[in-house]
């Protein structure tokens, strides 16, 4: 059926919070991004500052565009109640029970669907990235945390509580290591970028030499640091030798290739996406994920679930906006869309 | 949309194939069984004897029965290509490859539906069991091994290579252990029934007095034995107070836990179903199961998952069978089945 039918405008409004940097963007109806204004995220500027930004932003690009802008959807970076269509987040001060798709409806008058990140980032590579043509994928999303987000069947599994896809909280040490939220063994607390920075700083690893990469704040994965230590710079000197460094990426990998075997193994979807800001470290971290996969391999039970990098960068979460907003505008195309 | 519109005949047979028990059964259209004949599987009888077996009484209750039978449903102990309706089991002899609902139609002359017994218990207990009203379950099967099926909003999930569900071999561990698949530190390992009584006997373990209950061979888990010692006889000695086989119990019951609590993150279902053997013991494996999910509990991510007991026993595969049958039924009504 075409969209034509109803006269639905074929451009969105994409809305990405991340912890590092924000996003405002149009796309069009097939998905294509066709501008996008972004820039870093102030922690101390809490939600107002934020958005305030996302008002400024999303007006200039609906002012200075030719095409009907007829949704907007939003990717939050951090918990999402779908339900209810707010942010529940309990850590970052003044969101908590944000009802963010009222306030673009109030503010920016377009209908708004807002989803988490991991969410958003799985639909994203689903409908335009690395997931086009599957049928189930359980998009990881690598940074401070470790997330996930599943498509299943075609469609966003999110669980009876919204809960499903907290990868990042399968307890699969004994460890004893606190995760950040609050239980011990979560496989965060083994291969998040802060899990790496602060593993390094146990084995008492100090960057050497004059650093060839900018200051951690510049970087997509700012917040991975253990007073001063960066999982950028880990990575960066494993990849130049550095063996303590490559001792903790190696075993970093090892406990991520535990956690992609046990999806797997539940799931055995058509693909795992691999995301976020870890992932731009590239073969210093696939390589030895790739070596521990094979190695806990079973001789008996095979599997062809793909374990691929994300194609649209850090960018995924955003196209899932967009996708977030189409759907909405399918939704709904008569009643808050009508025929012009 | 009342089934007879299409005249559909309103019984069906189901099959359930198990490692200690055959059943073959009449069910009604609302999946309420009429009859089950069973007994016991021979494992030296192989793919021929339990054939015989199968036609021998699906012949006497489609003759007994005054009900125009309609389909078979079969649910099988081990490995099931779905796509190609047929056993892939590499472990019993005489089954590989077996196009088992093609012998249905060729023997029985009914149209026929084969799954794997985690699936068919996943949609027995679904349709029929502890899983109706809900949108999506977990259905696992503690006995020998470990398995599991899945519905996700209301479908089973299979899997890119119809090995979804392999929860008894997710790499929960670093004990080193290695499990019957060939890998090592797999879930299966550590809790299943035959993980139970070998740890039992690497501890010394050995039942004491005169033991009050039956031959091994007897016991729905009857194949979870070493040497002699069986997971019953262990679960019996922990209930009476033996602190080695209460160790051997509390320890399998966390790894259980971990297990479990593995599938909440992941998936967050409405529910997860405990069935298989295991489960017969009751509070002697529940109550130190609970206690964990309790000590592993996230103090800011929590669940409304249920974790339950299968409601039909050692039936819930029986009953997926006959849900099989009935939803082939309905795929094929005026085709298959035509007006009377």
């Amino acid at each position: 059926m075409p969209d034509t039918t109803y006269d639905i405008p074929h451009t969105v409004l994409a809305v990405d919070i991340g912890g590092t940097r924000f996003r405002v963007a149009l796309f069009d109806g097939e998905g294509r991004r066709l501008v996008v204004s972004e820039g870093d995220t102030s922690h101390s500027g809490g939600r107002k500052w934020m958005l305030e930004r996302v008002r400024e932003r999303a007006r200039a690009l609906l002012e200075q565009t030719g095409y009907r802008v007829g949704g907007c959807g939003i990717s939050f970076g951090g918990p999402v109640d779908f339900q209810r269509q707010r942010v529940t987040s309990i850590h970052s001060p003044g969101w908590k029970n944000f009802s963010f798709a009222k306030w673009v409806g109030t503010n920016l008058n377009l209908p708004c669907l807002l989803d988490n990140d991991a969410n958003a980032g799985a639909l994203g590579e689903f409908r335009y990235g690395a997931g086009r043509g599957t049928e189930s994928l359980v998009y990881v999303t690598l940074s401070t945390g470790v997330g996930a987000g599943l498509i299943l069947n075609g469609k966003t599994h999110r669980g009876k509580d919204g809960l499903a896809g907290e990868l990042g909280h399968i307890p699969i040490s004994d460890s004893g290591i606190t995760c950040s939220c609050g239980a011990a063994g979560c496989l965060e607390s083994l291969c998040s970028g802060r899990a790496i920075a602060e593993r390094a700083k146990a084995l008492g690893w100090l960057p050497s030499h004059g650093s060839t990469y900018g200051h951690a704040m510049a970087c997509p994965y700012s917040g991975e640091q253990s007073e001063g230590i960066t999982a950028k710079e880990i990575m960066q000197a494993a990849s130049e030798g550095d063996t303590t460094a490559a001792r903790v990426v190696s075993e970093a990998a090892r406990w991520l290739a535990r956690g992609l075997l046990t999806v797997v193994r539940i799931l055995n979807p058509d693909k795992i996406v691999l995301g976020g800001g870890l992932t731009l470290a590239g073969q210093v971290l696939l390589a030895p994920l790739q070596q521990c996969l094979a190695e806990l391999a079973s001789p008996t039970i095979g599997y062809s679930t793909a374990i691929v990098v994300a194609e649209l960068g850090t960018y995924s979460s955003l196209y899932g906006a967009a996708a977030l907003a189409l759907d909405l505008m399918k939704l709904q195309p008569l009643t808050r869309l009508p025929r012009q």
